[in-house]
């Protein structure tokens, strides 16, 4: 059974209440909990958010080493954060970066992504259905 | 009588210490003493500082569905945060963006706000009295 | 008392005819009625318009040595008038600049002011009360 | 079950020959049947690969108004082709836009895919495995 | 004696561990006690690392205004951080910023410094000597 | 019987004088006398020109809510004057953007236009011809 | 009588299919039979229509030397084909650039045509009476 | 005897009493009535000054074809006005470009003149003695 | 004896008929006669043309593994194509881009090359006799 | 009697013998010999020539505390050394640029000067009359 | 026998010495022997090197109009020289652009060359063969 | 005991003379003796200056083979010279880059360096004492 972290960045607590033309309006809760009863048995799925970049930070070394893969969604950090690169550099275990919505359809400041290089593979625009399609690719890798 | 928030970003915990030939020599608890009591009766005016964007986010968060208007002066944030931008559009409270110096004065890279695309309005260059005219405009909405 | 002159620039003469869904539907005429009474016996507000760059530099010129504050609305010279910068700079009156619409919700073009550099403030984004705050502004100066 | 078609552009067909430290050294029809047979009595998989942007063109208007999903790696087209963004644009099918590297840490002109925004979301790094992925996709969508 | 201050910024904790190939197989503990042997008497030398931007801000204006010198490691936070560069400038100690790699070797987005204005002078790519370089500048000054 | 309103802008009073290899050896008063005659009875087509662009805007916002249309060859304004396609987006009479010269094959700044996403299409290239084809367009509209 | 050529770019055999909001809701056969009708005995239209870069090279090569005229709508093309406009320089039959859309309205990327300089004119904006005023141009040349 | 026109753009009507450390203390009326009596029997020397675009493109249309020279300094139209280079560009008379300040010592947006390249040469940084300048230049033409 | 392909790009067909101050007015088949007479005997030279990009890959696609030499002028593909560029990387065969007129000296846009930094190495401005250098350079290689 | 220096860079010993249609066909030599009489007893005016960045840069700090003014056309490096620029600015003689072309008419590389911020004027287009307007300029000074 | 020269520029003598992964292990003198003989009876090759822009200059000038053709390697001058392009443009023997790697698989500022306008043609890519494909260039001229 | 050397560029000879307030007052030569005084035995260090881009890199070329360390100050040559970086690269004496005043304080062009990733390390900002820090780098490398 490979270990798994879930890291979502700011404003991801929002979701479901935030903006739900774009990002739906299913709180984060209700979906893990339906993604850990999918992959039951295969894959152990922890979480975390938070809304500070070093708080990330913090939490991407503590498990960098020893988690079997990292989902990382970490909102607008994406386009701004070196130092969250440098840390998914910095650590071992391999890390996808998820969006929820196509970011490329919406403002030109969201079409770049400094956590791109640094990941192993991007997915986006699949709704909550993107962290589930990176469950799937780390547990085939 | 409305209930509003201001929010001070980073380094404004140094007003009246820092750089005072920009940003003047009144520390801002004797002006928010002032200004409470200017507007006492309908106005009750709710502050917060912190150096750390989450933090900061944290915040807007906290009264963002329920204050009847925040003024944020984000500080240098202003000019690199998204993830401030993103929560402000995801709250629903009207916020103001406003700035003690006339930015557009100052360095280029002071000249563009990622935030003001998301606050209602800005109001800048008029020294503390810029916290102010985002009260009266506040209170006139 | 003090004197105080509001210039609106190019095709503000339109207000509340043009595109009322960005600049609302009331006319300048009935709303400086109502600021002046607001403002009586605190302020006399003196008032122009024009379509032509040189003839509001004229006005500029003619008041600004003697106002006690202009407020300017420059409509789309904003964006492009050195002229009008390079005349805010000669004078003496402290000169205000304001928007209707809050301009960083716009066109890209409209996020870059020459004038800014030029005036003492600047206040976008709360509709014709953008001009009442600049009053404000000016009597607490 | 659903009718999905794969489309793969220019110098895919060299797959398993071509640069094999960036694209590996499976070749696509191998890959191919293996994906049929994982998938055999859920999705119906359609394939076709050419080196010319219009005839990738003619293929996607021929299948863009009856198939369930398209799978699209238009390999360097991706970067130039504006015809094929709309294209897809033009058709009613739902486009995922997938990569067999992760083409954010190649070239810069490999960061830039005119095709993303016309697509309803994209995948990249995995692999051959990208592909599969955006089977999964296409069948819980 | 002068009273010092190192401040490492986010991923610095992470030094012997963390790239090896660009940082050195040394952890930054090891080098501070010979550091401070090496100094003893001339400089006492105190240290603080975080990943969170802010709480490095509030390190450094606690100790900013009685330190003989700080020596600021920044990180990644060196190219995106300009409320560290603004709290630079607001405090009254001397601050050199240092680098352990030579950034004008690396990535282009690690070329461009906010923080290097704000600081009296710079020293990069000397590997953690360049820290000590730092201790023989402030003791000179 | 439609009625059109034709505007220059600047120095095209000049035409038949100024530099004929671009613009031709005919005089504009002669042109539009031919033109008239070929659409007499269905169009009645009024003439105006200025050097002046805010003599312009007062043109256009007077004739601008009654014309059927406006065909509008702006000069060196089409490339630097907002306050013209303000003014365009302002008034509610249909404009063409008209071009003696194909602008595209001469300096690059006259490559862009600010004016062609305010009106309702443009004309280039064609000689004086470009108005005949704009009053076709008019007529057929 | 004078022989002309339409030629059509990518996906504009889906014209009357494709976002019938930006191209309208007629097919371009219906509108051709009426456009010979109108122009019958002025003018032979012949037509031509691919998806393919190349193959309209082919085809413009071919009448390029014989035709009295060439209206060329070369779709997404125009805005990345300098082979197309490097065709055009090397014919001698005079080509005028047409678009249903007026392009300025639309996504930058469409701001800018290869295509125009080597043109003798340029019509856009007026649906499809933008190819019937290019007959006009051709006619009256 | 030359006859020779100064032509002074928007607000160096204020000379003299316009930030005197850019410009100088002297009014041009004054420096106006020296320089005619030095070239008295060799240069006829009309004036004009326009706060306004339009005007001075008057003016210049007016005398272009008959002075024998033209001095322009058209202050921060020199920047912005392609209409005034566009005139110079139509008339006969040969036109040089002056300024009182040197301008690339200042703000980098009077780096750029549209004027220089339509005039015959350019005289900047010298006071007024830059208009004297000219003078001499066209006297030796 | 070396086996080598020349492959020309779009509109090269036109030589000798196309703008013959460029690109001369030999056309190519001649040159060519000569070219196979002078290296007869060390040079085997097969010749392929064509518009269309695709086609231009699949020829080189089915030689590019076996020819000792592929002298490539692609024409107006040199500054647009990626995919040209893929399939040089992705073949074995030494490919060479020759140019018949300086480049440089004409538009920007032929300033860059996306093949060249595929290619071994490029000639260009020596006419037709680029194509005899490159013979050269690939019987010495 | 004032004593200036006169000194031409790269190219400029050719004067006469290169691209006479934009230098003229005089040599400087005959030039420089009228100069001297036409001044004589007003300016003593010495002359250097060198092709060579550094040698110049010798030349002006040899005469750069002595001379009252001296006339720089330094050609090619105006647009590239920055080591010229430093040495005016660290020398105490007032230093002219001038130019014998119009460069604003020429390629755009030559548009930008570095040497201009660090002169006290600029004066170009007059051919070589431009060196005795410098003249005229230094001795009213 | 043509009279030829070869010039190289700064660097250039450490051939052989000098990252000979990228420049080779051969010294300039041994190949130019071997090129002599080859060329004997054909061409009479001169030879000369310097680090200094401006001696290069001398020397382009002193053969530059006796010369049958000029072989010029700049080394990194070719990227920043305006100072040699205009020496080519100022002499009359034509000048050949050779560079020994293939500078468009390098650093992105050796992809822009100052000197490719000014030269008749350019050659890189092919180690020391690219001298001697210059030799044949000039000898078929 | 080590082998230094320290190689000046453009008009560091002026030191203690040239814009004090940016260089300090201390001519090089006095610092030189101090310096060499302070590592006497443990250093022997060689000097050298010139204005000419070329003979710097001669010097460096003679020494770069042979000593233990070169300090070079290039001033403005920083900037602007490929050829000493590329010198630099091609020896293979460690070369630091030193800077007396912070550079990144001053013109945005002095912020770029184009020997910074050639060197091993950069030093700025510590007025004279940057090359004391240099020796030190050196001594313990």
């Amino acid at each position: 059974m490979k270990k798994l972290l879930i890291v979502n960045g700011p404003n991801l607590n929002l979701l479901g209440r935030r903006e739900p033309e774009i990002y739906g309006s299913q709180d984060f809760d209700s979906f893990l909990q339906t993604l850990r009863q999918q992959y039951a048995g295969r894959a152990e799925i922890d979480y975390f958010q938070s809304n500070t970049e070093g708080v990330l930070i913090d939490r991407l070394q503590q498990d960098g080493y020893t988690a079997d893969g990292i989902i990382l969604n970490a909102g607008a950090y994406t386009h701004t954060s070196l130092a969250l690169a440098d840390c998914i550099r910095g650590i071992t275990s391999p890390v996808i970066e998820v969006h929820i919505s196509n970011v490329h359809q919406r403002e030109s400041f969201r079409h770049h992504s400094f956590l791109s290089p640094a990941c192993c593979g991007v997915i986006c625009g699949f709704g909550l259905d993107s962290y589930r399609l990176a469950v799937e690719a780390l547990l085939n890798a």
